[in-house]
């Protein structure tokens, strides 16, 4: 008897918890349509995303649809346009800010060295920050700069009241020595195989030093550990994998109960993309260089997210019909026809791409933009916490 | 002739590049494969197993081994003897420790309720610290009490020279309120969907108060955000998961380049298991309860770790043959025969994976025991590293 009360309360609860669960995925999406002027992103807080974790007996919360039939032509996910209009809503809040309290977002960028990439994505942000009416200074600093010069800025930085947001912009220099490569034995070879180049900065140290309050790209580990834990909230998501993320939800790619393959499993792109996907309920593997036969992963995925550059890793074979990707691979090709003397190529086969996915993101004119503009979105958050400002 | 030249310099550090790789794995397996007396885990320090991530064009730096024939039966791993093993290697540690500086390690554990399981768990662990000279202490609060008591509790021992371990027995106790439950609107029940079970006590704060030092379960957001990034060490594994990765080190498993699935997805078990598994180069999966059919993720893995919760979640069709199943779950299930009434079943069909893996963990027995020998490692280690005692 007692155990037929206590199965029945079970059931009782059980059911439920199925309608709050779909009570949720009905609020959450209702949340994704619509929005306010003051608000500038679809990226929900991620607590707010949190799902009870109960296991159907089949794990059929959520219905099964069969992949989409091949499609003729993917739709071309456009991350300049959406960036253009977040950086306008991040542009209206700066002005309104400015208005009510006198205040404008600070950013400061650490730039060390004289990697042709970095000094690219360096000038797209200060540029960026301009259109948004976002305060900016850059830290220049040699190839062979002292560790102790960023540190002496970066705490300068850390104490500007007027500095919101700082970054440094990765990777940082290193020394090469290839001319010692060869003289040395093998034994000394395999001790040292992350050492054909020398890094003579160390970058954990130097992003520790970062305030967590003016982590704008989230990199500090207490934003990644929280990015990563259930429950938690982190100040701030790093800029790439938020803009992806932004990408996805703008061109209403359903998430929740997906396959995603992240290919690469950097600290500043694969790894971030993939908690985030994961804290969004995709079911998420992470591909890397280990990986064999990567392939036959990534061409079960509804959602592939690539950050290997390597240019054109990603052939059709590797994509599943009516795949949504997201290529975040930037690797400068020479080409003395382009304005800087190269362009920026990414992972994927584009043409392939577009004949088997059913959204791809172009590179250039993809992921980059939108990184810059959850970048401004991240400053402009930071400047607004601290002056109590909404 | 430039380019030349510069696809021949190319081609050369891609070959001095495999041979350090190679080299790497050899040395890695080398290391595996000696212990001295004083080093107690085969578990190497995370930084030391970081590669290099060097895309081949097929990707095949890894053999392809086809998968394992069907076995009659799997070997059973038992985790209960190598704890011991472990325990009684700590016990000598700490015994030379007292010998030489006149010091034990001290651990603190806080545990809040009668959950009958949680009690369990912390009657092992101190029993367990008894048998292997560490000190402990255990300060217990009733499920209602207030969460300023525990912060108390918890500072004293953060600042307690005596103490090098803190722990909080998770789950901390939730108020239950089904009455209420019916009561209210559907609306609010989906605001309140995490809410059947009130949270009185924020888990959150209470984690975040423990000294980064002394956070022997290596819940810190530091610790976890370390944990994921590649090129950083935590100060602390977690327990349940490092136990699970010394099981498979010492069983012989290999893990570079294999497919891991991990079974939930939880802040203490499965969510740090994937990160670990990640970062010793497994292609990780992770499924959870938003999952479409999981066993067809877990049926083409070479590892599985299941910590779902759910009695009996893993058959056999949910297995590859030659499978390592690590069962991580634990529920108790009322057995009036038991000593304490109740017996733990794991989330794997025993019988079932014993006819189709190549090892299979037990429960109880398995990496139950290991948890808690991981717990006595990191408190020996923390008084190690106050102490500067090697």
């Amino acid at each position: 008897m007692y155990r037929k009360i206590l199965m029945r309360m079970r059931m009782r609860m059980m059911n439920a918890t199925r309608k709050v669960v779909v009570g949720w995925a009905k609020e959450y999406k209702r949340y994704l349509s619509t929005t306010t002027t003051n608000q500038i992103l679809l990226s929900p807080p991620l607590v707010s995303v949190d799902l009870p974790e109960i296991w159907g007996s089949t794990s059929t919360l959520y219905h099964h649809h069969p992949s989409q039939s091949p499609v003729s032509h993917a739709k071309i996910i456009n991350g300049k346009s959406i960036a253009e209009e977040i950086t306008s809503r991040v542009a209206s809040n700066v002005k309104r800010m400015k208005e009510s309290i006198g205040k404008v977002p600070g950013l400061a960028v650490i730039l060390v060295g004289q990697r042709r990439d970095s000094l690219t994505y360096v000038r797209n942000k200060i540029k960026a920050c301009e259109e948004a009416g976002i305060k900016s200074v850059v830290a220049e600093f040699p190839d062979s700069c002292a560790e102790e010069d960023i540190m002496t800025s970066l705490s300068k930085f850390n104490e500007d009241p007027s500095v919101h947001g700082i970054l440094v912009q990765l990777p940082l220099p290193e020394l090469e020595y290839y001319l010692e490569f060869y003289k040395r034995t093998l034994y000394v070879l395999q001790m040292t195989c992350k050492s054909f180049l020398v890094q003579h900065l160390d970058e954990e140290k130097i992003l520790n030093l970062v305030s967590l309050e003016k982590d704008v790209d989230g990199f500090h580990p207490i934003n990644m550990g929280n990015l990563s834990m259930r429950g938690r909230e982190p100040l701030f998501v790093p800029c790439t994998p938020k803009g992806c993320l932004e990408l996805l939800l703008r061109s209403g790619v359903e998430i929740v109960g997906k396959k995603a393959v992240v290919i690469g499993r950097s600290n500043i792109v694969g790894l971030p993309i993939a908690l985030l996907l994961q804290r969004h309920h995709a079911t998420v593997t992470i591909v890397h260089a280990c990986t064999k036969n990567p392939e036959r992963i990534t061409c079960e995925a509804d959602i592939v997210v690539t950050a290997a550059g390597v240019p054109s890793l990603i052939r059709s074979s590797w994509l599943k019909p009516g795949a949504v990707v997201i290529d975040v691979g930037t690797c400068p090709v020479e080409d003395p026809s382009a304005e800087y003397g190269y362009r920026l190529v990414g992972d994927v086969c584009y043409e392939e791409a577009l004949s088997i996915a059913s959204a791809v993101t172009p590179v250039p004119g993809g992921v980059g933009p939108m990184t810059i503009a959850m970048l401004l979105c991240n400053t402009l958050d930071s400047a607004k916490w601290l002056y109590g400002f909404t």
